[in-house]
């Protein structure tokens, strides 16, 4: 049996991994890029929301995350829905930089890892 | 019990957060921003080692550092600074690249991850 | 005995670093930088192949990438050349943004991590 899980994988990459009781994301980002920040990083909370759930934790169990913004204008405006997102007692560590992406509509991408819960291998 | 221990958390992030023998630190930035490269790589490297510190480790248990400059022309004089802060024969893992930060006196930004001492949980 | 294995360490870094089970890698650049990025990121793929040899592990092993490149106009070549390098149905968690790294004739920088073989310590 193998001790790695992969979760959603295409030839490039697994959206996410599970090994020895953390889950590792892929940089997760927006379907739709029409949108400004706010709904942008909604929509990436949401996919994350989604692969922690599937690998059987979620957002209290976050370790770290790495936000990349296209520009450090939207840092306060991503700020505000980031801050509404996480567990207030339960935050993880966190960095945030100006990165571009390949998409020049995109806004956001945020790389993940989180504990399992408790006890889960 | 938690298996989780978060240091200095605020409603956004927790600055260093234990789990499973690591220390993962949050992006790390100097406070005082008037400074050159080198008085802030100072600053950065003494909040990590109070926080490798408070998580009961060292910089000599470093695994990785990701330092993010605000240029590359900071390049020579970040490495001559760092080279003197890491301990000989117990060097990190490292990837050094041209980030900017939110604010834009801020010239560097370090994350990092550490192992708590041998046998520490 | 130390529960740490540094291979390949300078002053600097360690340019891989074994402990509890994976293997973290430092940013990993070519050394022939007049290559355009198909040729920079075989010879990346191939330091990277090598070192988790070293460690004792192999690609098919990989959990996470962070892929630096220097202009996201790379980002369809590199990509063809990464989906020909990872191991079908065994592909890590993935991240990719734009960071301009020192040298600006380098296109691409990889930081890696992978698990060790299974039952390997």
């Amino acid at each position: 049996m193998s001790d790695m899980k992969r979760i959603d994988q295409n030839a490039r990459r697994s959206r996410a991994l599970v090994h020895n009781g953390l889950v590792y994301l892929s940089g997760q980002v927006p379907d739709d890029r029409s949108t400004g920040v706010r709904e942008q990083a909604g929509a990436v909370f949401k996919k994350i929301d989604e692969l922690l759930a599937e690998a059987g934790t979620d957002k209290s169990r976050l370790i770290s995350a790495q936000v990349w913004l296209k520009t450090m204008d939207d840092f306060a405006a991503f700020n505000e829905v980031w801050d509404a997102w996480v567990v207030p007692g339960q935050t993880p560590t966190r960095c945030c930089g100006k990165v571009e992406l390949n998409d020049p509509r995109c806004l956001v991408e945020i790389v993940a890892i989180a504990a399992l819960r408790n006890g889960a291998q």
